[in-house]
């Protein structure tokens, strides 16, 4: 079976949506891009760090899933990276209400010895010194290279982050980052300009609105599942790259046309996350409602004109 | 061939966008509906009314469509209806400047009698009861009755509007408009709300973000094309709504599936009139562009997963 490396943060939640709160819960970047990862054939493991105050049970569930945690690394006396957020009634927009980075700080990324081959490589939105030391680490480089990242990194590590940009086939990034990184209102002129920053493949998200695949004058949307109700947006983006990235592990195909697939599946993965809090739905997500909803996918995009 | 019947604005706009400003140009939501529409095989007819200050090179340009303007009123020593706005820089949002409804105050429709027994019926946007009055005018039911509207009849003559929505079969408005109309948030669930209202058919358009089409638990989703350049988005959801119209004319076929191949026209329409100020990429249009572009929807949306 192939193999994807990921890092990205594994952490608490405390999330408030209009339909309730909870207390601190599993999340972080790692987790939910492992959880949606998962769902394809192959070997996985999580570069990521937590405190002593990270409970068993949530360690156990990341093992469950054929997750390898030989990468997480557990900081005796450290306390988890916790984060805290209120969405509005919209659920398009949030407040964070607390972060604490914690042992997060201090982080230097180990990539296990047997996933220094690995064939694809996530790279979960962290800062992006820790992005580039995990390519510092491969020992061959791998078939395909996506990053995440977000405005924060924008304003506080621009120069890191374009160094780490130049060595990445594929950058997933929300439509108002992408504005952000390339000073382009046009999303079409936006990807263009990332293109030259170094990433063939410019994956832009757009939420509830789908996301759009830029490569070599080329483009191609998935459209988000239009749901009945939106519980908790928390992780959909990770899940959706988690779903991305483990789609092209499984596939051994980095072509344009085999990444139309992995972008439906994302947005087919993203779909389930948001309804329900945090990890919850996508902890007991079952195959074939994974199928079904491809089914789903394809009536809603598909027509026949004879031209 | 069969007949469209199109009632809406002919009017003045002057437009402002971030990349100049016009003087009183040809607008109007009859006059995009109609050169859309022109793109089909069919014979269309616009009910309307303009004072007699409005150019006869402008009613030259609707007959030179093939568009049949005996039902467009010219009021002597009337004025045109004139509508002044300025978009803002992300053009998803403006400010009308100026409404100046003069003939429109008292316009009463007239259905040509050849137009009595048309096919499909295209309300634009205007007073509820302009559009009830067409309705009442026809001879034998039509095949389609399609309806636009917006919220300031939501806000302003609301049970008038409910009346005419009972009589419809698809309304076409967008998504902030689905909302207050229904007064839900989910847009699957405010198509429903609308479902029970009296059309069978709801498509909600979203802009630059497509247009989704319910019917019957079943939902079809077209993008907008992601375009280089939005010079004025003037017209757009008129353009829309009548390709959308005008290709269910022409094929004869009110069937869910029929009606996915007219939202990805609209669509295609519409991106064509967003890149010109007011009417003039439209006026010129040829077949070979439209044909061209619907091959880039195919490319942008179509994938192919085993499932």
């Amino acid at each position: 079976m192939n193999k994807l490396l990921i890092v990205g943060t594994v952490a608490f939640d405390a999330i408030e949506t209009p339909f309730g709160k909870t207390d601190k819960i599993l999340g972080g970047a790692g987790t939910y891009i492992g959880l949606s990862a998962s769902h394809f054939k192959l070997q996985s493991a999580i570069v990521s760090v937590v405190g002593d105050d990270f409970p068993q049970e949530y360690l156990d569930l990341l093992t469950d899933k054929n997750i390898d945690i030989s990468g997480l690394e557990v900081v005796k006396g450290g306390k988890t990276f916790f984060w805290s957020g209120r969405y509005h009634n919209d659920l398009n927009s949030r407040d964070t209400l607390d972060t604490q980075l914690n042992v997060l700080a201090d982080f230097q990324p180990k990539v296990p010895q047997n996933f220094k081959t690995a064939d694809v490589v996530m790279l979960g939105n962290l800062h992006p010194l820790v992005q580039s030391s995990v390519l510092d680490q491969m020992d061959v480089k791998p078939k395909l290279v996506v990053l995440d990242t977000m405005n924060f990194w924008m304003d506080c590590a621009l120069p890191e982050l374009l160094d780490v940009i130049k060595r990445i086939d594929v950058i997933t990034i929300n439509d108002e980052e992408a504005r952000q990184l390339s000073g382009e209102y046009s999303l079409v002129k936006a990807a263009a300009k990332i293109h030259t920053m170094g990433p063939e493949y410019v994956v832009i998200k757009k939420g509830e609105h789908g996301a759009l695949l830029f490569h070599d004058h080329k483009i191609f949307f998935a459209p988000a599942l239009p749901l009945e109700e939106v519980f908790d947006p928390t992780g959909a983006g990770d899940t959706f790259a988690g779903g991305f990235a483990g789609y092209i592990t499984q596939s051994e195909n980095v072509s344009f046309e085999n990444m139309k697939s992995a972008i439906i599946y994302g947005s087919n993965l993203a779909s389930f996350c948001v309804e329900k809090f945090g990890t919850e739905k996508m902890v007991d997500l079952e195959k074939e409602e994974v199928i079904a909803r491809l089914q789903q996918f394809k009536s809603l995009t598909q027509f026949d004109i004879e031209i």
